[in-house]
């Protein structure tokens, strides 16, 4: 038995998310699962993703890992899947990993970047990959903003409504940072892991102090609340979000 | 009346070419006229563009004037006819132009880029915007390959195949470079105008030479041929090349 990671990249305009779901939805999971089911048909194989993207978020660091009885040579494994894989899903490497390795609970760390278009026109080749806002945001407000959200917190209240019950919401959260790309600004999260939605709503809340509609303490505030009903502010839209890496 | 400048994006994939053809074929200048009909709806807009793009390229800076007896405000022209337009084309800025000014005859140099994924494995993200090209590249041969492409000379042996009888074939072409970037190679190439498929073709020519199908010599020579049935190289395919720029 091998065990295999493979790093995978994609578009997830069309996709319902990473996770499989009920029949017939059109998840970066079962596509991935479908296509294996191809290559190696004698054996049924289960895929663990690191990261369990939401519908519309994209990927260019996806790392999902597999067992497999196939003596297929490793750099088959990419070329023969990516011939029989959709365009906007494409493995971009593949390694022979540990036998205890697994993508999910073997990960240290993920990172997320998020992107914002400022200009006041919008895009029609990066409109699929971020999010149009046209006011002005202040980048240094929303430095300022971020900064006493780094470090280990409960992160409950940037989580999804009911998204959590019972399990711990606290994460080390070891960046959150804003830069300057051409046209817009690029957000950048990097933790240990990420509560369902964490990122959007932490992107989101980013915007209200940018554009002034929240304080600069309002998200240590929210923060502090731990509770996710008492955060006012909606998240960011999907097609914005990429899963960059995830670090092992 | 008004003379307006617009710089307008659009994701080639979809559209057949820039350039109005016959009824039923989806190219920019036809959705951009028709888009302009429902908001100038008692005029007859007829649009000049600056590069008549073939059938998959793309445009981050495409330049089209027109004119109009509209008093409608700078600003409302792009927001207005971006709500209009799919989402694969957009205009990226409305400007007022001199009345003489017009896209196509009063352009003074083009600049076009084309991406060449170099990955061994292809892109979910990228595919539709690049080249895939397996192989190894070198990239000094193709540098080397490129300069005495460089300057004023008749392209007539880049040209497309019976493309522009009776005219000239003569171009100054003032940059032809190729560069690094992740993943892949960026060749960029500047002129004053350019023959159609000429930077495809030029682009076909630089991948045999750094593939070493080719050699350094190979494109000089082609270049003295002045005649495109002696151009063994097929051209690059569309969808790496990206109009980026129009000086003026």
């Amino acid at each position: 038995m091998r065990t295999l990671k493979l790093t995978v990249e994609y578009d997830g305009t069309e996709f319902s998310g990473y996770q499989r779901q009920g029949q017939g939805e059109r998840t970066v999971q079962s596509v991935l699962e479908e296509t294996l089911k191809r290559l190696v048909p004698r054996e049924d194989i289960t895929l663990y993703g690191a990261g369990r993207t939401d519908i519309g978020v994209h990927a260019l660091g996806q790392v999902v890992s597999l067992q497999t009885e196939s003596s297929l040579p490793l750099e088959r494994w990419a070329i023969a899947l990516n011939s029989l894989l959709p365009p906007d899903a494409a493995i971009a490497k593949a390694e022979e990993a540990a036998p205890q390795f697994h993508a999910r609970f073997s990960a240290k760390q993920r990172t997320y970047g998020y992107l914002i278009w400022t200009r006041r026109t919008r895009s029609a080749l990066w409109g699929r990959y971020s999010l149009h806002y046209r006011g002005d945001l202040d980048v240094d407000l929303m430095r300022q903003a971020a900064q006493p959200l780094v470090g280990v917190h409960d992160f409950a209240a940037f989580a999804r409504y009911g998204g959590n019950p019972g399990r711990t919401t606290v994460r080390d959260l070891s960046r959150l940072s804003v830069r300057r790309v051409p046209n817009g600004l690029l957000v950048t999260a990097t933790a240990n892991g990420f509560l369902r939605t964490m990122v959007r709503n932490l992107v989101g809340g980013l915007i209200a102090v940018g554009s002034g509609k929240a304080q600069i303490e309002t998200l240590e505030e929210i923060l502090a609340t731990r509770d996710r009903v008492l955060n006012p502010i909606a998240p960011a839209a999907p097609q914005g979000l990429c899963l960059l890496r995830v670090d092992y």
